[in-house]
């Protein structure tokens, strides 16, 4: 019997105290990005560091930043074994709509195999699962078979702000050998799978104006312009009719995708009436000539996120608004960049807003997208772990999601992220009702303890 | 002197009194599309009946409807002398945006010579100078020249909801010579004009449906339909490039103008720089072919009043909604049928919502416009009234509003109504810091008496 087996033994037994504690850190409800919350990610900072002493790390910091606090840890007796940054993300994403929450979104409520809160899958339960493979470990022969490093942020859900900055004034402490990025998920509890290609995000905020005033529909309308009915154009001229984004040159970086990994993903077993049943959606739709995987993993796309203006309560007011909103983002994929995609959007603006109508864009972020290297030794490592615990190979993924900082580490630590994590594709991450199947997480300790074993043989 | 002049003069010596009880008036916030503002409303419909006891009428009313209260007084001791039903309504629009208002919204505060409030020039005041008319010919004779029903209702801003079947209860006792109704205003200061036709309205609510809950964008974006994008393609697909609306049949119905009714129009002086001035618009934009004039008085037009759907809260969430939803009216022109627009828009909506995105439209409310004859006895009284006080003969106007009780005076009383008030373009009515000028409130005032003592010569 290995350390690791006996890590693992030690795991199987602590399901009950693992399950209490994950519920309360749920409780904790950190949403980056509503003021009124910011106590609460001082509280969830707090527990994440309390919790890494705990392990035992050997330094632990909870660093002041312009937003939300970032926590660093490390414990570097394995001299000679590689340094693994383990990155996490203790902010979650604002609950409404409320009203469509089964069970209160930070109640943590236990239904079936299921733990339900904001927070669950999206990535509390993954970063915590991790720290249990640590205390098994620990707990096992009084130390860690690799180098650990901890970097846990605040402000992933509102484009990770502040961490680059704090990437750069903290190179030599954040060297690494690799990343492992447990903001991430499976294909299905049977199917364990390792995402090797993210997206990157740019989120857009477009604010039109055009009378000087809220005007009365009926002495007015028809007489100037109506901002809504110009947002309405400006959001249907950016789609074609075969789903391809209209901006000029929005595919011209684009990697194509060849052959090899086009047969490759082929294999990740997707069924039409699957995607289906997880979005819900009555009809899938998309770019023309390629497959839905292909479509949120290999193919840029545009959504329009929010959208509003005018009179939005109860009943009718006739009103002639003086404004309108919409949130945009834009997922990219290699090798498109950003930046550039700001100013097409920006020229779109300028060519198609009319005549009396002016128009302001605002960044809320901006983040590259990230390809990886599948055939690396960590990533090797990886995946005979995710054997060893689910008995089957993974499936190798793109995935339409972005994780900004992949790239960041890439570019700013010349580092690789391995993104193992035990979400699944239902778990309704962002919207309301959002669980984690809990059976798959406590495996997923398991995999952790037994990749972190096998980078230290 | 006659007696007219006698309670002229009577009101030219009571404007602080008046200014006083307006400003008491305006501070009830009667919203009638909220909720939370039914006690208020109550509190309002006590106040109108309260002041018309004040005035002497043998008869008041509040009758409880299904929603809002409508007060119903009469005075009939003029034997032998037309009988005039004086409508008004009590209720106001909701205040939002409301951080755009100067002063409280229901603060009546005065600046200069206007008054600031909701309700101030929509339609508070006109009903109020109405009242002080009466006022002051009671004072003057202890009598009134005609006989005066009054009907004022709680709903008008919600579509008169309930104000049919309370018309077809009560046919007897309201019936009348002619209508005067107060819910009207004036070209400017020193221009009276007559409004001799509304448009009609009909308010729809959209909702579309896509994927079955909130995804994440990144996860799910390119592959399910986003309902903000096809409810913005389906907005902008209801005008063409010449600002027509395309539903089929939207204009077949249409009155064209002929020559000598665009000549009277032409009368109006409307100048782009002051349609600008009061839109605060940089451009003026409408149907081809049209002038302002026309584009707001005889033709039809469609707003969205109203858009929203996904995150529109601070900061980012990258969510691909599950629904969006959109208010939208149109205004009708003889001999348009608020009815057929219905079945139009849900053919434009059958046709062109995509597969797998379900819609529902609710009807907010639906009125006729109307046409009145501008060279009946009543209508001659009122502009010789107008041309006593002001000193100079009024323009006959078309109006974009709609006043929806003018047709179903038409329909079920039988009656013409006299569109009589003092309102002014710019009052800001529906929008923030809606105003009523006091000076042209208190020739209001002296315009009612005399209209009234014509009426009775």
């Amino acid at each position: 019997m290995t350390h690791a087996d006996k890590a693992v033994e030690l795991a199987r037994g602590r399901h009950a105290a693992f399950l209490n504690q994950y519920a309360e850190m749920l409780r904790i409800p950190s949403v980056s990005t509503l003021p009124e919350h910011r106590d609460d990610m001082v509280r969830m900072a707090e527990w994440c560091a309390e919790e890494l002493r705990r392990l035992g790390m050997t330094r632990v910091e909870i660093n002041g930043t312009p937003g939300h606090p970032i926590v660093y840890a490390e414990w570097l007796n394995a001299p000679g074994k590689p340094t693994v940054l383990v990155y996490g993300h203790y902010d979650v994403q604002p609950v409404d709509p409320v009203h469509e929450w089964e069970s209160a979104p930070f109640g943590a409520d236990v239904r079936g195999e299921w733990i339900f809160a904001r927070g669950a899958s999206d990535m509390k339960g993954q970063f915590f699962a991790q720290m249990k493979a640590l205390e098994c470990l620990r707990d096992t022969d009084g130390a860690y078979p690799v180098n650990i490093k901890y970097l846990l942020e605040g402000e992933e859900e509102i484009g990770s702000i502040n961490l680059p900055a704090f990437i750069d004034a903290h190179r030599e402490q954040l060297a690494c050998d690799v990343t492992l990025n447990c903001d991430a998920g499976m294909h299905a509890p049977d199917m364990p799978s390792i995402t090797y290609s993210l997206r990157g995000l740019a989120y857009f905020e477009i604010e039109l104006r055009a009378p000087g005033r809220d005007l009365h529909s009926g002495l007015f309308g028809g007489s100037v312009r109506n901002p809504i009915h110009v947002l309405a154009e400006l959001i249907a001229g950016l789609h074609d009719a075969k789903g391809r984004v209209t901006l000029p040159g929005f595919y011209d970086r684009v990697r194509p995708l060849d052959d090899e990994e086009r047969a490759l993903l082929a294999r990740v077993p997707w069924s039409e009436e699957e995607w289906l049943e997880i979005t819900g959606a009555a009809a899938l739709y998309g770019e023309e000539g390629y497959t839905t995987h292909e479509r949120v993993g290999a193919r840029p796309t545009l959504d329009v996120n929010g959208i509003w203006g005018g009179f939005t309560g109860e009943g009718a007011k006739t009103v002639l608004p003086a404004r309108a909103w919409a949130k945009l983002s834009t997922r990219l994929v290699p090798d498109q960049r950003q930046g550039e995609i700001e100013g097409m959007l920006r020229a779109y603006l300028e060519a198609n807003a009319p005549k009396g109508v002016e128009w302001t864009l605002k960044i809320h972020s901006l983040g590259p997208g990230a390809v990886m290297d599948r055939k690396s030794a960590y990533m090797q490592s990886a995946a005979a772990a995710l054997e060893e615990v689910f008995g089957s190979p993974p499936l190798f993924k793109r995935e339409g999601g972005s994780v900004p900082v992949v790239g960041l580490f890439q570019e700013k630590l010349g580092v690789d992220s391995i993104m193992l994590g035990f979400a699944l594709p239902g778990d309704g991450i962002h919207g309301p009702n959002e669980r984690q199947h809990l059976p798959t997480l406590f495996k997923g300790v398991e995999a952790y303890i037994r990749f972190l074993y096998r980078l230290g043989e």
